[in-house]
């Protein structure tokens, strides 16, 4: 990622202590979030320090690495191992690539010598991380082919640097199609109630020098029937066997939108975001967050500082659903690293 | 409107000084605004002290009294009225209510005496006021008959007793069907960028002890494909001769989210909404608002004020289209107080 020209992860360890960007801050603030320990990290993914599938992933990768090397005495590796396995897996229900990744780090382990799982745990996830960060350098490759000179791309949400350990997904082929000398337009809706379109994905672009507006997610839909959008690309949480896949709350939307005006509209994901157990986007988990961030706000207000502000009746009630489901016939294709496939031959990548 | 137990029109007229509730206070507090001159009027339209196609068509008739009123030369009678209607009109481009109840008071006038034209105006634009209404509760009448007990209803925008003069046209079905005794459950889009669903909206059904909760406009879609809303109600800004219609940013993705989920989707409106000059939809001016709307949010803080965070980076743009066109083929059905019209089939209502 580039930040004020200079080069950054969005999330990487150094010795035991995993280091990440603080993104509730985002736009306002950037500043570097260190995690001591493996609770901690953990409390980062479920407060939403760090977001983003493929930041998750790597976290809990991380996460069981920690773990692992807290553990001081043979006799328990194995309990504390999957006592820790299973708070991490505990921390958001729905991205698939949080539990793609904790596995990984736990079968490389879980026969070994806890001697051993410390040095393994280590290598293993550093090797997610970086892998996580060349599928996104790849699937940049393979979905800037799909954008012309002169795109005009709406997004959703953020999938971008941010929700990976570099590049991204959905925003890896607008950045290589940008280093190809591409002109584009992005449409970045604000994707309420956390905002990650406005916040991160605006943000994203700002260092990125790209052309962009944000609008309210209400007026994609406008947008699209003007065909004054070429083409839809947002990330995934979780790709179900026949090619539904789980996203951002208002992906389902967009994709109807794209439908109702013939816009192709495109998902991209590295292929560790497959669940090929679950058979179709209906069996997704579908995490429900905290009223409060629809019925709050926060802003730098201005002095400065951020401020929370409400911004509904204080007897109001509110319910937040932080995922749909957007079902494989409203998808043009998923573009991963493995190439471009067709929802339906989805588990072809694999 | 029942506030704190007590009725309250949202508009009214005391001999020339226009009266209405201050609306981008709302929730936060509720105070009663004087509008002591015609330009003092439009200029509470043009930033939304007041909103609403009824309470918008109101307040252009009972400017355009109060400008007849100022006047104080025969002789420039024509040329002063002349200006104030293309003030008043010029206020927002979207709502046929404010033309038509221009247009209302302006011939009643036009061939008058200066003399005369002051206490017809005032009586022209007092009649026009309460004929709005009596419409919102014949409306709600009709539409309270398409409602069953239990039913779970979307809505988007703020369609309700601030919209209008009184009742509200896509609330006053359900404000009609909670005094026959049903139980009811509303859901109301945010309706960003500016909120009126989760400050308008809400806080009537709050006054109005209607179980609701406010959800992020991403997530209308959400609860569509779960099969948990039985119909989608909306107001609207302008219906075209075809059964077109404009409303607020985001009417026309909830209306393709009905579509896809066989959702019955309604429209109430009064007849003054129909423009039938205008062919279709896609001939409907769109007002395109201040990108700041976008960009920041105004809440309470936690002293109680209300404040205004940035809520996006600072080098972002951001786009602000304040209505979309939702086509006839979307549209169950047209509610007015003349009684329920296919869309295609609305002319036959005036």
């Amino acid at each position: 990622m580039i930040v004020n020209e200079k080069h950054y992860r969005t999330i990487w360890m150094e010795g035991t202590i995993v280091k990440t960007i603080d993104q509730p801050k985002i736009p306002h603030k950037f500043s570097i979030c260190s995690l001591n320990n493996y609770l901690e990290t953990a409390k980062a993914i479920s407060t939403m320090i760090l977001r983003g599938a493929g930041t998750i992933g790597a976290a809990g990768a991380f996460g069981l690495a920690q773990a692992i090397n807290e553990i001081d005495n043979e006799d328990k590796f194995l309990d504390e191992l999957n006592k820790a396995k299973k708070i991490l897996e505990n921390t958001r229900p729905t991205a698939q690539d949080l539990f793609t990744a904790i596995n990984e780090v736990y079968n490389s382990v879980k026969d070994k010598t806890l001697i051993d799982a410390k040095k393994i745990s280590i290598e293993v996830s550093q090797k997610y991380a970086d892998r996580n960060a060349q599928a996104g350098e790849i699937i940049g490759k393979y979905g800037a082919e799909l954008i012309k000179d002169g795109f005009r791309i709406l997004t959703h949400c953020n999938a971008g640097w941010l929700a990976f350990v570099d590049w991204g997904s959905a925003l890896a082929p607008v950045y290589a199609a940008k280093r190809q000398g591409k002109k584009l337009f992005i449409y970045t809706d604000e994707t309420r109630p956390r905002c990650q379109g406005s916040r991160l994905t605006a943000w994203e672009l700002v260092n990125e020098k790209i052309e962009h507006a944000i609008i309210a997610d209400n007026a994609a839909g406008f947008y699209m029937r003007k065909k004054m959008v070429d083409m839809v690309i947002t990330g995934t949480d979780r790709i179900a066997a026949n090619g539904d896949i789980a996203n951002k709350i208002g992906t389902y939307e967009k994709a109807l939108c794209a439908k109702a005006n013939n816009i192709p509209f495109y998902i991209a994901a590295p292929t560790s975001t497959i669940d090929p157990s679950c058979k179709n986007g209906d069996l997704i988990p579908i995490e429900e967050r905290n009223e409060n961030e629809v019925l709050f706000m926060t802003g730098r207000n201005k002095n400065g500082e951020l401020e929370k502000v409400r911004i509904s009746p204080i007897k109001s009630r509110a319910k937040n659903p932080a995922f749909d489901v957007t079902p494989a016939e409203l998808i043009t294709a998923i573009i991963t690293e493995k190439g471009i496939f067709k929802p339906k031959d989805i588990l072809n990548a694999i």
